[in-house]
C-alpha cells in the first residue's frame, strides 16, 4: 500500500491526526521500571499498548535512543516491533548526506528498521533525499519550517521575493514523482503552515511543536489538513509521554491522548464538516 | 587545549593536512578479516596503525557504522580508542535538531564518544548548533558548501545578492564566540572554497571530496589553508581506505597516505613558503 493510502486508512480507522512522539528520556522514566532489562523499551511498550487505538502514528526521535548508549538501536527495534503494522512509524533522524552516505542511512531507516516515514534535512539537496524515497510505501518528510527558534536564522531568508522554505517546498514537490514526500512544518508557525498547505495540497505534513513547545493546536488542524481534513500528522511528545511521573504514567498518557485526539476532532468538525 | 591549538599542533608534528575518512563499508572488507569478531574495527585498527604518523585527523561518518547493525556504535567506540590522543577525530553525523534533541546528539558525539570535532547541518539554526560548541576543545564544522551535486539545489540560492552559503558562513562567524566553529566546504568547489577562506580567515575548514569525488587537491591546499598554510583538514576516504582489496590493504593505504600527504606539502611549499 502506498504511504498516503496507509496514512488515510489509519487516520480514518482511529479517527485521529495524533502522532505520539516517543522521545523517551531515560531521566524521566520512573524508578520501578528499572527492574526491567530495558526500561526505555518497557516505558514505550506500555505507552504503545495504552494508546495504539488513538493515534495515526508514532514518531521516534533517534537522538533519544542514540544517547542512551550502544543498545539504543535495539530499543528502537523492539519498540517498532510492538507497534501494530497499520500504524505509521516515523524515524525522526533528520539525516542528510552525500548520496553514498545517505544511502547507508536510508538502509538503516528504510530497510533494516522499516520505518514507514523518515525526516530528512534538505540542505544538501536532492541526492541526499533520494535514497529515502525509493519505496512507495515509505515517505520522507523534508524539513521546511521547523518549530524551534533557530528556524529564523535561515529558513526565512528571502530568495527571489520568497522565503527559503518555500523554495524547499517547491523542490520537494518537484522531487515527489512517487507521491511519497511530505514536509515538516512546526505548529509554532501557523501562518507558514497555512502557506505550505496552500502550496502542497496533497502532501502529508508532519507538525511538531504542540505541548511543551506551545504550538497552536487549532491552527495545526485548520491549516495542516488537506481539504478532506486529513494528512496532517500532529505530533505531541512530552505532554503525553510524561503526563505523569508515577506508576500510572500509561493511564495518564491515555487520558491525555484521548483529550488531544478529541480536541483535534472538534477542530476538524469545525473546519472540515461535510 | 583549545581545538585550534590542537589542530595546529598535530598538523605541524605530522606535517600533514591529511584527514583519512574511515568510511569502512562492510562489503569492501577483505574476506580474511571476517575471522575477527568485529571485522570493521579490525580493518580500522590496521589502517590507523599504518597511517597515524601521516595524518592530522580521522573522520568517521556515522552512516557507515549505524548501517551495520546495532553494534555499530561499539565499533566507533573501539576505533576511537585506537586513535592517539593528539590526533583530531571528527564525528561526521551532520546532525541538527531542536535544542532539546540536539542536546542529546551532542551528548553522544561530544561527551560519550568525545570526538574532537563534529559536523552539523545549519538548516535549523543556532539553537541546533549550540549544544555542539559548549567545550572549547571541541569543534563543530557547519556545512557550508557540500561536495555533492545536490549542493546546487539550495546552497547557491541568492539572498540579498549573495549565495545562501555565504549567509551560513556569516552566521557561523557570529556564533563563534568560543573559537570552536569550523566550516565544511567541498574540494569539488574550488572557487567557493577560496571565497569561504577569504570570509573566514581563522576557521578550520573541513574539505571532503578528494579522490572518488574528484575534487581538486591543489586548490584544496591553496585556498583551504589559512595564511600560515594550516587549518585546512583535507579528507580522503575511499582512495586511501580501499587502496587495495587484498591482505596488503593497510600497507597500500600507507603508500597512498604518504603520496597524498607529500603532494599536499608540495602545494603548501608552492603557495605558503616562508
Amino acid at each position: 500500500m502506498n504511504f498516503l493510502a496507509k496514512l488515510r486508512k489509519i487516520q480514518r480507522k482511529n479517527e485521529s491526526l495524533l502522532c505520539i512522539g516517543l522521545d523517551t528520556e531515560m531521566s524521566k522514566i520512573p524508578e520501578f521500571l528499572f527492574k526491567w532489562e530495558d526500561p526505555q523499551y518497557e516505558y514505550n511498550r506500555r505507552i504503545i499498548d495504552a494508546t495504539k487505538d488513538l493515534v495515526c502514528a508514532y514518531k521516534l526521535n533517534t537522538a533519544f535512543y542514540e544517547s542512551v548508549g550502544e543498545h539504543g538501536w535495539y530499543t528502537i527495534h523492539h519498540t517498532l516491533a510492538r507497534i501494530p503494522e497499520e500504524i505509521v512509524t516515523i524515524g525522526d533522524g533528520k539525516r542528510g548526506d552525500i548520496a553514498n552516505s545517505s544511502e547507508r542511512y536510508a538502509h538503516v531507516f528504510c530497510s533494516d528498521y522499516e520505518f514507514s516515514g523518515t525526516t530528512v534535512n534538505p540542505y544538501m539537496g536532492k541526492d541526499s533525499v533520494d535514497p529515502f524515497i525509493r519505496r512507495r510505501d515509505q515517505c520522507a518528510f523534508v524539513l521546511a519550517v521547523t518549530s524551534n527558534r533557530g528556524a529564523r536564522d535561515f529558513q526565512y531568508l528571502s530568495v527571489k521575493g520568497k522565503p527559503l522554505y518555500e523554495h524547499v517546498v517547491a523542490a520537494a514537490k518537484k522531487w515527489n514523482t512517487r507521491k511519497n514526500i511530505g514536509l515538516v512544518v512546526g505548529a509554532t508557525r501557523p501562518a507558514e503552515l497555512r502557506r505550505v498547505r496552500s502550496l502542497a495540497r496533497e502532501m502529508p505534513l508532519l507538525i511538531p511543536g504542540i505541548g511543551a513547545q506551545k504550538g497552536d493546536l487549532e491552527s495545526a488542524v485548520r491549516f495542516g489538513c488537506d481539504r478532506r481534513g486529513e494528512l496532517a500528522i500532529i505530533n505531541i511528545g512530552r505532554s503525553i509521554l510524561f503526563a505523569s511521573s508515577g506508576e500510572d504514567f500509561a493511564d495518564r498518557a491515555r487520558d491525555k491522548a484521548i483529550y488531544y485526539r478529541n480536541l483535534m476532532n472538534t477542530y476538524r468538525d469545525k473546519y472540515f464538516s461535510n
